[in-house]
């Protein structure tokens, strides 16, 4: 069977996730405690960031957009990259914006502070890097908003790893109530249209112990 | 004409820079000053990081990833991700630790505090970041040493992206003169392959007024 080692609230683990279910593809999951860097899995990933992909055959994947892109190649009965050059090219700017940009700015400071810290004994959340990281993510849901108005989806007409990049990092937020939704309903809109696929409900079914997510983030009339 | 919105000591400017050498195809450069936030810059790349690149029928592309693949898809002539999905994605793999690893833990700091702080009147170099960084930088020369060892280029049999976005972060230290090639012989004679190529030649006559490179640095035999 596929196995995907992954983390709960890890942004990437959950795009390859949602790639997997678009694409009808079973898979087991596995939890990694990444920071307690197994041999075993550093000799799959050394990056030791995962998540990695153990296919059937055994090969082992690593790098989420690596992942993406491999998955993409060898089940193509639905494409989620784009259909032409021009539109992969925009999808792939899109998902690195979501993994590059929005990360570093927002969901891995508000994950590792609010979340990280508390597993690993790191002590307490350190405000002032949460109130910039709540700043800085008024301006990706506004960008979301400003893309949905000209697009049916982030990338354009079809629904593709950029949504499900973007609703990844959002959903690992959402878990922990952190996304003012009612100050960016374009955002919302779109939110609310990922969360009501099939792919989605798996994510949306998540309950870390001693972590539970508040009452609307399962919520499809939220 | 094709042309290239870049800057000189920009890794992933470098990795787009070579990728259209290694196929032939003829462009422009043009340095864009990134921390001017120029909008007509900005409305081609909102995440406003850079590079650009303005194909011949107009149309704009960024995020250096997708602009690779972008070209490797459009010209095939010669493909530089990999020839089947497994040696694809571990092309993908590398280039991410490249870009996604080895960036944000060492030529990202090295570049800032040695170039950009300077040209944007920022102070001096912090010497503790200069440290970590040159620390962290010995990992990833090993890396490369480790793969060579087992394979003829970094991500199996053939020259791939994975050694051009290797090179690209690379050539830019050895600019600063920062890479302690002695130390590491496996990832010196690496480097001394790819820049015997010729896609690598005009990154070697790179010269950035007020920062010469040392003498080493467009030397084949360094």
């Amino acid at each position: 069977m596929r196995k995907l080692y992954h983390l709960w609230l890890s942004p990437q683990s959950r795009k390859v996730r949602v790639l997997l279910k678009e694409k009808g593809l079973e898979f087991d999951l596995e939890v990694e405690k990444l920071w307690e860097r197994r041999p075993e899995f550093l000799a799959m990933d050394p990056s030791g960031n995962g998540p990695v992909l153990v296919e059937h055959d055994g090969r082992a994947l690593a790098d989420s957009q690596a992942i993406c892109e491999y998955l993409d190649e060898v089940y193509p009965n639905k494409m989620l990259i784009g259909f032409d050059p021009p539109s992969r090219a925009e999808t792939r700017r899109l998902v690195a914006w979501w993994d590059h940009k929005f990360g570093p700015e927002v969901s891995e400071p508000l994950v590792f502070e609010k979340v990280m810290k508390r597993f690993m004994g790191m002590g307490h959340p350190e405000s002032s890097v949460i109130r910039i990281a709540h700043q800085n993510m008024k301006i990706h849901l506004d960008y979301i908003a400003w893309l949905t108005e000209r697009r049916n989806w982030l990338a354009g007409d079809d629904f593709s790893l950029a949504d499900i990049a973007a609703a990844a990092h959002l959903s690992c937020l959402d878990y922990l109530g952190d996304i003012p939704w009612a100050d960016h309903p374009g955002a919302h809109d779109w939110y609310a249209r990922v969360k009501s696929r099939p792919s989605f409900r798996p994510l949306l079914a998540d309950h870390i112990p001693g972590l539970p997510p508040p009452k609307h983030y399962a919520d499809l009339d939220f």
